[in-house]
């Protein structure tokens, strides 16, 4: 079966469910049952079905991208690698382990992704998505950013939280801007497919350039297999079975290394906050395929 | 014996030890031997030995104080009355019980203290102390404000964590303000000593105006026995048996109802953050007069 | 007003409510409106009201008395003197705290002063209860005793686990079986508050020989203030103001030192586990008397 | 390079390191320096390199063959399939989730396992591994077992615990008795590889048997890949990329679907309890073959 009959069929068969996150109102107003997918092959090749170039929220997907560009040793010595064992927000092992985030896909880790990037961070997001995507008009949603702040207090929490024990470098203010406007950027399947395609090439990006090592492209492999999905990334690497990092906005970006890259979307997400289509999607994807990891 | 017999004995005879607070220059600079007491019969009379009549930062004490300000049917449906069991400065039990602190003693309860009184909170405190012990040049010092302030991370996390429960009704920054002007203020033990009688007269002020009905005293004493010595209420509710709050600046302040109010200054702490002489001290004044409440 | 007055005034007046303890069956089926209460003055005179002279299964109660004959700088290496601020059995301390439970009031606690007591611990403390009420038919409901084992896996992994970290002394099974014997005493509101003044007069007992010095009276008194009723100690501090111990068999021990000991008896508890009309009741009694501690 | 040339290489180049296991005398007294390798392809052909002949014993690598004997919807309402986030006997989950363990992979989801597939579990687990490595003679350690049985608190607190709230169904004894029994197998590399091929043959057992359907298989490899090697899952996901199970014997099995399983054995373990020589050499075969899942 072609890739485009593929992901046809998919869409045909897809079973949407679950509710709109609903803790900010741009969010809350997006219909559960909207539905896109996107398959970008190693060539750069897109086969899409559904609203697959709708731009959409991407929220918690930018950890991924934000993890590619900070990642090196330096980083690990200010967040682990473990998955976290309890609900995405969770303060107690942060306290229990003296600041250090257990990993870069909790809000936690992912604030110190941020602070390590440094000021300029969301700007060096968007630049990277843009030439990956070969998309300029990429932007940042400013409703969703500035109601992401309003709604700041636990990320603002976090981050005091981590400068107490001496693992925060920039102020506050200036990471918690950083990091809203990454969550905040909307594009779409299509383009977030083509934008992952770098860690199916283990870490070369677009234009042949190499943006991490075979090394640092399998770290950030990991870390989505097993940290990518909430709470549930267990149950995601089963019925799955690839890395993927899903987002709140009710995407997910999932990796066949050496094959091709994927991206689902489906607004209605499951108690953990993961979408409730986009999990279906990708199990139907990789049960039709055989490309599974295990 | 009298009054001021005893507590000349107890000058005499108290064991220092421990090291002064040492996260702001300006506790940490203070010699942890120094040592002052003095004690407050219902008349207002003062009996007092050592450095009782030298100023000195209350820090944490002033919780007792905002407590008796705000206490009231409302405060006890944003704070706990219960021991916390767990270090003063704990995240995790506000995560278990949704943003509700464990009691008003603890930095988070505190904080919803504080928030409880508004804008103006400090200043309400310092007008009440001043009144209570006839002394107009109580105020605060700006130097432990300015310190506490820079090193408040971990607070700011915990007012924007409860901020996100939804447990604070204004700017955390306003919160932090008056918080730390709070516990910056300097006073001496004589002057605290008659700022506390109101707790021994059952809530009656100096002038003869009630502060508190019997039953709002009884709640301040009562959470003061069970959660007014850190980590240590047990061992302090042994060993001194009496209603008390200590702050890191070495002070404590203790309260026999229907007869005084003490007030010692140690500032060498133990581990868990409370005065090594001032514990001493009121151990021997227990002991001596057998005015413990078991 | 007498003390025949009071109690007869205050079983006319509480309200009763709750549900009995519902976990064993011998439990269960007691009326929970039933009510009795005695005050026992220092000569050992009793003034009581209600079902004052009914045997009930005095449950943790036993708790306070097997702390009192266990007492020591020993026990105290194995069993520390501070709240708990979280559910009576809870494991998360005795993990984080190696093994040593955080008072002798919980379940691990107490199974650590029984194990300290060693064999024959329940068959000492009977003694003990006949000797201070004068009652010798005072015994082990075995029916009781016999559901409690039943449904003993909590408490049979608390004490394994402390087993585990080398604060178990005797084998778990002598343990469990002598802990569940002492919480199977059945006795009344007349024995219990008899058998409770040697904490009002400082530890002598009802022959005149002393059980504890005042220090080991005091230190029984006040983990009993801070940790006697489950995880409302300090609302019990608050509304009674004494030193007291409550068991699921519906009875509260409360002392005033240097006064009398009191009993109360009502089924119905409350969520945390305590006597709904047990503390109304003391809550009436101390407000009439104003023996409060503070 | 031919698998036979390869596991000579890495045997010649592997770094032990760290300490054996000292809990019990029988594993301490195991040299940490001493290595063996074996690599089963799918036609049951083994390549081994230094003592890959050696019985050793297999500690929790037991755990991933009776979850394979075990699994089942009905296993998964009593057994959790999430990351654990914590040290491998920790009873702070088991707490806060209702006596319901993280994995299959911790100690107290793993004697759920046993207490699954019951009586004579341990007998079933020994005919399994016999049958798929040809090898009669591997039988249960008895020095290891009584040790183990010795040293159990912790797991008989764990099972107590989860029998008081209704999640076990057999006699704690005849589990805690049935599992020792399984950890104390004692077998060799060459042994455990073969026995491990029906993993990477999506469930077909060496004689063509189906023993798991291709989405059980799946399941259990998704299991050893998020939560195989105790808190450092992410870690070993990141530097070797495939399912795996450790043990304190020094043990790991790995699997590559679809191609080959391998063993390693070195006794010195690192912080989290995982092998040193072990991980490293199947980091460098990953390193040398490419064929990390990642």
């Amino acid at each position: 079966m072609e890739l485009q009959q593929l992901v046809d069929r998919i869409a045909a068969e897809v079973m949407p469910g679950g509710a709109s996150a609903d803790y900010i109102p741009a969010l809350a107003r997006v219909d559960a049952r909207r539905f896109g997918m996107a398959v970008a092959t190693l060539d750069g090749e897109v086969s899409g079905a559904g609203e697959y170039r709708q731009p959409f929220s991407i929220q918690s997907i930018s950890k991924a991208f934000t993890l590619a560009l900070a990642v090196g040793d330096e980083l690990w010595e200010r967040v682990g690698r473990e998955p976290s064992g309890s609900p995405f927000n969770s303060l107690v092992q942060l306290e229990t382990e003296n600041g250090i985030p257990r990993n870069p896909f909790i809000n936690a880790g992912a604030l110190v992704v941020t602070d390590h990037l440094g000021p300029g961070a969301s700007d060096r997001l968007l630049a990277f998505l843009r030439e990956e995507s070969g998309n300029d008009t990429i932007g940042i949603d400013e409703e969703v950013a500035k109601s992401e702040l309003d709604h700041g207090d636990r990320n603002r929490a976090l981050a005091h939280f981590m400068a107490s024990y001496g693992n925060m470098r920039n102020p506050v203010d200036m990471v918690l801007h950083e990091y809203v406007r990454q969550c905040s950027i909307a594009m779409s399947c299509a383009d977030l497919a083509k934008s992952a395609l770098f860690l199916a090439r283990h870490g070369v990006r677009n234009d042949g350039e190499r943006l991490l090592g075979v090394s640092g492209a399998k770290r950030v492999n990991a870390v989505m297999l097993t940290c990518g999905t909430y709470d549930a990334a267990g149950q995601f690497a089963y019925r799955v079975g690839l890395p993927g990092k899903s987002g709140v906005g009710g995407g997910i970006v999932a990796v066949v290394p050496g094959r091709c890259a994927i991206c689902v979307w489906g607004p209605g997400l499951d108690a953990r906050g993961n979408s409730v289509a986009g999990v279906d999607a990708l199990d139907r994807f990789t049960t039709l395929t055989g490309w599974s990891v295990f």
